[in-house]
């Protein structure tokens, strides 16, 4: 049986969705707790890699097993054997076909941004500081620049392996609640570090060092180095996974 | 000179506010702070204690000093040796015969939940999680009941010293928001564990074990029995102290 779940994880301490050598990956967590409840070894296919640091609402990954465990219970088994920084928050059968990754159609991700003069304990761990006042207004400008169909090369981190860097967003929106302002992007699939590179050119906006133009321009010439700063993995969010 | 300053922290690794023997408080960070600055060991007393555990968005705090260091740049100064669980938002020069704690007028908390199946990873820190499904009106109907000036005896801990139980609670809120919950009180003051002991009876409120009639009985009777759970302290949060 194919199993989906949705997986919500505070991604401070992992270094990443991706199982690696030398680290503690969401993945390679995951999979330890199916090898405890099963005895058996299956890889956990997630919708995305997300970097060190970065968190998860709703991140979506598959596997398989041939244990009798009803499907809407692999939630509740799993987490049992999960950390309280990993949760799933649902699972369901699926097709034996489908498959998390390839059929991913669109993915929402959140870039939270607290705006103050000084950092904030109690959302440090979710939300990237800027201390110079920020205006929305001109994010949201800078922003709209985004959607549709583009080479997203000047917002992507060098030495990405990947056959092309075309990419299409469907919508790129900043909202502001009282210090915190959000940076929610929803697009068919997203370059290495291209939320973060959009969210920190858009930030220099927001601050007066870059122009909507000078995004414009980024975009147009497919430089890294016309785009923005990289904003800290902390900030954004795997918020949601369509199909 | 008498220096008020407004503090933020994450309450988690903090044994709650006021300075302790055996564990680390948030009074102690700031006061080791004052003296690695000035050298001067000086009282920071707060207008609150909060528990272990408690967090805080503006708790006030004055000390006094012979420092010349600008009052408004105390909120820097202090910010450069506190750890990042604690920080200064603001500092002001107040009379000499201001006082944070006697002064207080009244004090907003904010008690935050958690409201499904499963735990949350990103917010487990900052709220506390109910998986009973919970509804919102009957637990402002039950919050209705506090309003005013009452003996809180049922709603606060037992040994607590203090010369009277009576206090006056000007608002009490329940708003929802998807999956939280938010419990926001405002009072001239709270007894020993009282929000928490108010957040946990509207809670068994929301899923059905106890009745408005209840806490309307558990008021009036002044016994602790009648009322309900105390709240886990990771929900609870200073917001606000007014003057």
């Amino acid at each position: 049986m194919r199993v989906k779940i949705i997986i919500e994880y505070d991604g401070t301490n992992y270094a990443g969705w991706q199982r690696q050598d030398n680290a503690i990956a969401v993945q390679q967590k995951i999979e330890e707790a199916v090898f405890e409840i099963t005895g058996q070894r299956a890889v956990v296919t997630g919708a995305g890699r997300t970097d060190a640091g970065v968190h998860a609402l709703g991140q979506v990954a598959h596997f398989d097993t041939t244990a009798t465990i009803p499907p809407e219970k692999w939630a509740y088994a799993l987490n049992t054997k999960l950390p309280e920084d990993i949760r799933i928050r649902s699972s369901m059968k699926v097709d034996p076909e489908f498959h998390s990754t390839l059929h991913a159609e669109k993915k929402h991700y959140r870039y939270s941004i607290y705006n103050a003069p000084h950092t904030s304990p109690t959302r440090r761990l979710y939300a990237a500081s800027v201390f110079y006042p920020l205006d929305e207004k001109l994010m949201q400008a800078a922003a709209d620049v985004f959607p549709g169909e583009h080479d997203f090369s000047a917002f992507a981190a060098a030495g990405s392996d990947i056959k092309t860097t075309v990419r299409r967003v469907y919508s790129a929106k900043v909202t502001r609640n009282g210090d915190m302002l959000y940076f929610d992007v929803v697009g068919n699939g997203f370059l290495y570090n291209m939320v973060r590179i959009m969210a920190g050119t858009i930030i220099e906006v927001g601050y007066g060092k870059l122009a909507k133009t000078d995004v414009e321009n980024a975009l147009r010439s497919g430089e890294r180095s016309n785009a923005g700063y990289t904003a800290p993995a902390c900030g954004l969010t795997m918020v949601e996974v369509y199909y």
